[in-house]
């Protein structure tokens, strides 16, 4: 994900200073346009913007905070556009932080997948400081189609990433159940898929997932079963700190603990969700 | 439903022998296309094909084999195209029945609301006995924009109905939860569901229902929720003789009963879920 927008930007023009954990992942970059670091802190030096994409709050947070953390060097009035798909609250949190070093922190996650990223197609929500996102947006538009700004509360965006990522989970649920009935009653699990996605039910979520779950093609893995499970737990304990009762949240959320309890944690979530109901059903 | 498909079978040039427990219904029509009848079995005599639309298994079971029903007078290969939504189990028996009276019976339920039968824009799932399909074929042209065979086993497009309706209930659930989820974090519902509407999800079911969830519209009443709640029991009776757990169903199945027990029967399905998610978040 994350080198597919790298690519993007020095497409753009942009001087890179990067960070990875596995530093080979820059080989595939233009060597010019980067200086590959060793460190966040290191990456953080002297810019004026500085975009990360990880997988998780914990991970998030020690980027920013740690030992060599991006508040070590972060500039005043550098902007941070947080893309990783965390808790509201732990942007929030972070947010903070940075008012308090002086610079700032937004929020900014998206949907699609890497091949997406690729493609300048992902869409991209942001919130936070109005004057931060206005330094933003210009970066923002050479990664995606279309962003739209969920308003000046740092965690808005992020309540509409978990929200969405729910949403597909319970979709990706809904039509385990739908075509495994269909299944069991002697229908051909594809052309149901294939009626749905082509009728009612006429968005890419329901086309693309649909087709790899009538046909339980579960390779290549394009999300693992873990990061969907994190991000069921993500929805569940969003509707615990707002009080909102979400049964088919926490349906969700069961059915990818399922999937790591099974041992299918860096399998597909697409596998996760869809083989779990079909064996729940003996096929 | 039916005014609207007997119009446009009247606008083709067929004289109709109708049938309606409210015969005022049929003071729309023009008369001089139709001969109002005052039973099925009336309106079943002498005729080469009979569309029926009715609301649920009793009822079309009633209208077959009760004492004014369909089968009284019959003509040998005539051809009955039932298009309610009912379970594939009646379709069975049904076309059993029909079969010892020599003559054809084949589920044709559909997908659109009464505005969509008015506009032929109906999806109509067919399935049963190949010739009786043939015979069925020009006729249902006028009533639909696409018919889709689901094979020579009577109750398959039955099945197919019975997924759908459980999967557009099931998208009205995840929505209400998400919007909520939204609304309590102090988004506004509206924008969640014009984003999503627009990019992920920008289906037809997520557009018009997520409008509807998104400000809590909920009049006029298009589909009642006490029909929804025969749909889910449906597919949790077909899950269950098919051997195919479905949580995600029983949720649905619940949040309806739920509104049924509120006294929201004739409300429309989307309050009867959306409502039933706000009230249980205390908005």
């Amino acid at each position: 994900m994350g080198l597919n927008m790298a690519k993007n930007l020095i497409a753009a023009g942009y001087h890179l200073q990067v960070y990875n954990r596995t530093a080979s992942k820059a080989d595939e970059l233009d060597q010019s346009s980067i200086t590959v670091c060793k460190s966040p802190s290191e990456a953080a030096n002297g810019v004026q913007v500085l975009i990360s994409m990880l997988s998780e709050d914990e991970i998030v947070k020690e980027t920013v905070i740690g030992e060599n953390g991006i508040l070590k060097t972060f500039p005043a009035k550098a902007v941070h556009i947080s893309m990783s798909t965390i808790g509201p609250d732990t942007a929030e949190e972070l947010a903070k932080l940075h008012e308090a070093a002086g610079s700032h922190y937004i929020a900014s996650p998206v949907f699609g997948r890497p091949d997406a990223a690729a493609a300048k197609k992902l869409f991209i929500c942001i919130s936070g400081n109005k004057q931060a996102k206005e330094i933003a947006m210009p970066v923002l538009e050479h990664l995606g189609q279309r962003t739209i700004d969920f308003g000046d509360k740092v965690g808005g965006a992020n309540v509409v990433k978990v929200a969405g990522n729910f949403m597909i989970i319970a979709s990706m649920e809904m039509m385990a159940e739908a075509f495994t009935l269909a299944e069991k009653n002697g229908l051909d699990r594809a052309q149901v898929a294939d009626f749905f996605g082509s009728t009612i039910f006429n968005a890419p979520i329901y086309q693309n997932y649909g087709r790899l779950i009538a046909n339980k093609q579960y390779e290549p893995v394009g999300f693992k079963a873990k990061l969907g499970y994190k991000d069921a737990r993500l929805a569940v304990k969003l509707a615990q700190l707002s009080q909102t009762p979400m049964p088919a949240a926490t349906l969700a959320h069961d059915r990818l603990l399922s999937a790591v309890a099974k041992g299918w944690g860096d399998k597909d979530w697409v596998e996760g969700v869809a083989r779990g109901v079909s064996e729940d059903a003996g096929v």
